[in-house]
């Protein structure tokens, strides 16, 4: 029988919005005052979705402390309390949006060795997240 | 890469619940407190889910404004405040039941250009809710 | 020692905010869509505060059991699903605003047998709520 | 048109996390402090999500009543204010994990006779849940 | 200034509402299924609500991170996933009741160092919770 | 009757924890991560507490629309999507803890015209917040 397990993480970062291949004027018409260089920021919920047949002899997909110090290691222990844009090596080419996080948090995690990450979610603020199951555009399911 | 990004809308309204196709004895027997003739209300949450392809100049599938305005015009601004059975065109014939109000919302959301729309999700209370992906029955995704 | 108990209870109902002591123009002014004369409707959520030596024998101020159907009886089973300005008879007088809600749900409950009443707490909906402690305007508390 | 459903339900329930198949020691590394010999406990929450076709005469997919009377009598009777491990059959044999308690509660449910289950969600914690759907390992949806 | 500082912990554990100084038949009539001999469970909130000038220099009334690991050593640690009656001595002789739970943990913290503790919290469902400031009953504030 | 209103609403920032009265040593050892040089941000709930008599004739002891606007242009406006420690004048001087903060939005809010400011409740996450009511160190309520 194969379960899913999400767990739900939080990280508090800072983050400017802004892209390299637009001018000031077209940067400030995007991101509106997600543009302000100072930057600002969020309290980011991450939910990460794994799944696996139960093992029956432990009755878990995997072992929650396991994924806590994997999750831990690659992704809140380099986001927590920094200014993404800067510190984090992902969002010095690409542009800190949320998707771009999400994205990045998903490759991250990509080889966690106990069972299979099928979905990362990030919210933003409590009225907006961003899903990315590692799914290619034109996929079909 | 294709992201999924849902977003949390608020509406306050009243409705009643009560079939043109029944009696009045059944009506109560199938809706209980809910056929009221005066009507009742509910703080209605609705979640919509949008996917695309990441834009790598800009970092987005679409711009949070361009979805706002959207279902703000389409759905927010007409519902809210409103006795949806006698206000909204969709209940004067149909059931004003969260189903019908998902599958309404839904319709009036399905041409929103930037983004291709992939549910709707209406609660009525913190202890239910309804989802419409556009699903005809039979179809076995 | 002196211990709080504070309970949430629910019900969904309808109203519509219009002073018979104004006119329609000042009405809609006040009010503004409040005043939709077809009403609309809210998930309220009541939070009861109680208080009380806790009883060494039993452990507890009160029997939760006591209190829910003391709360069920007086206001939730009254109010649930209902259009307040006309079913409940506190409202054929007094505009429906949760500030009245508030005030009509303490009076309701004051006699409550088993501890004291301390305050009534009506979240109309998740961004604001109203507060009753039954003290009468200009106390110093 | 096809719609999901998705109600929450909750139960108040302890546990203890051990394997019959393996010793004490192991019992303990594997476990940690959920594997404490006195148990521990938790309010698990349960959502079950059903589907099916809104009935043009009702706009229902089922009668949300039938539901909570089905939930209730198959699970939330007999699993709320218990201790999983004694009192419940599935898990005299089964460690009661929570991947355990998913599968054991959508297996209670599976019959529901008014529309079709899907899913069933339990929350253990407000970080951590886990989803079953009653698909078989190796299946590819 | 003076500030209040609130902080929320959690903790897992089971109890069993239980008084020696009734029968067994009372002891059912009182507690109902909370008196079931097996125990069961809950996830508890605690707030822990202490008070203080701000710091000039710091901007701050107490160091979270001292407050914190104050709260982790007296009450999250020896209180997380266990059988409150036999492993916390409190309970040995006092119901495991919330009130008696709440009173228990504003006794181990009344001692924090850097600042006046206020108040005590101890939410058991999401529908009840208990609060007590350390107040002698009689008092009139 | 005197009825408390409370509203909540929410802005997203960055700031950056760190005393000029302090070396570069010890800000690192009291604020920790929080004195990171780049900033790290929140998404922080603002809640506004007033007070006042219900007047009779409307119902109201102030209008929604009133109290928003007078924290939306003292308050949203000016802190959404900022840099605190830069663009908010209160926070060039003062560490931009959250208790300073909440000291520096009660004085935004003090003169609001329509009911009596009674309280400022700030939280930096779901685990901590801070309250201010304007009263003195030493004051004995």
């Amino acid at each position: 029988m194969k379960i899913h397990l999400t767990r739900r993480y939080r990280f508090a970062a800072s983050h400017r919005l802004h892209s390299a291949q637009f001018g000031e004027e077209e940067n400030k018409r995007l991101y509106g005052k997600c543009n302000n260089p100072y930057g600002h920021g969020h309290n980011y919920v991450v939910e990460v979705a794994v799944s696996g047949p139960v093992d029956p002899a432990t009755g878990m997909i995997a072992n929650l402390t396991d994924l806590d110090s994997f999750v831990e290691r690659e992704v809140i222990e380099p986001f927590d309390y920094t200014y993404l844009n800067e510190e984090i090596p992902e969002f010095r080419e690409r542009v800190a949006t949320t998707e771009n996080i999400c994205i990045g948090i998903f490759n991250r995690l990509r080889e966690f060795p106990h069972a299979k990450l099928e979905r990362v979610r990030v919210e933003e603020t409590s009225l907006n997240s961003f899903e990315y199951t590692g799914e290619p555009v034109g996929s079909n399911s």
